[in-house]
């Protein structure tokens, strides 16, 4: 599927442009660019428990985790960006291949869906929702890490 | 968590509208509405594989499914509805319980995250993005169906 660009342009562009910050600074392990892209009082819907959370405290922490988590870089590559964005709000859905060596030994290699839901707030396009996940198998409750778009 | 409304009155309640006609219409086992509120080329990451699918065909196969396996009543209840909305753009996040009996005869009782986002196209308020899913515990890779929002 080709990328998907809709109504607003300067609005599109921005919520390109986050997508584009968000992926230099996974690359980089860089928390930063990262918390201030979060609204306040997000709420985030993790691919890791818990079921939801409020706030970009809540989140700061998870980030650190993640990136603390890997022995060196991560793989993030995000794929069928499709953009709706007009005036002050706008969403985008997409899909991340991440990969990478933990800690552990074990080796990361993992499609993931995300949707970010953003709003510009005193002149600045911030991430209002998040929502990351993999499906899961109802047969063996496993969930689906292996599943790839193409 | 109490109910988030933003932004734009008339727009916040046509997606808190949308919400409720979705409530019924799963309680009532009828397709009928859900397939009316999606847009045509709706994006949708599933609670179940595949990893995305696109367009209101597929989704409609899997609603019938999804309530075909059913034996008897499908409970559905949404809380902490969040709906951001202005304009011709919204979108909204809850954390939905599913209930009920398989006709394989087990139970289900369970918290789904949901995400829709939304566009009024020729008047008429389309879900184009649905996003929900659970958790995955990263230690066993099993779904984490039993976490609950309080």
């Amino acid at each position: 599927m080709n990328d998907v660009n809709d109504t607003n342009d300067d609005a599109v562009q921005a919520i390109r442009d986050l997508v584009a910050e968000r992926v230099r600074a996974v690359k980089a392990k860089d928390p930063e660019p990262l918390a201030h892209q979060q609204a306040d009082d997000i709420i985030t819907f993790d691919v890791l428990p818990p079921l939801r959370s409020h706030g970009v405290d809540a989140v700061a922490e998870k980030t650190q985790a993640w990136f603390d988590g890997y022995d060196g870089d991560i793989d993030y590559d995000v794929r069928e960006l499709a953009v709706t964005a007009a005036g002050d709000l706008g969403f985008c859905s997409f899909v991340y291949h991440v990969g990478g060596t933990l800690v552990s030994g074990d080796a990361v290699d993992m499609w993931v869906r995300a949707t970010l839901c953003c709003r510009r707030i005193d002149g600045t396009w911030r991430i209002v929702h998040d929502h990351e996940s993999v499906p899961f198998d109802p047969e063996t409750g496993q969930a689906q890490l292996g599943l790839q778009p193409e």
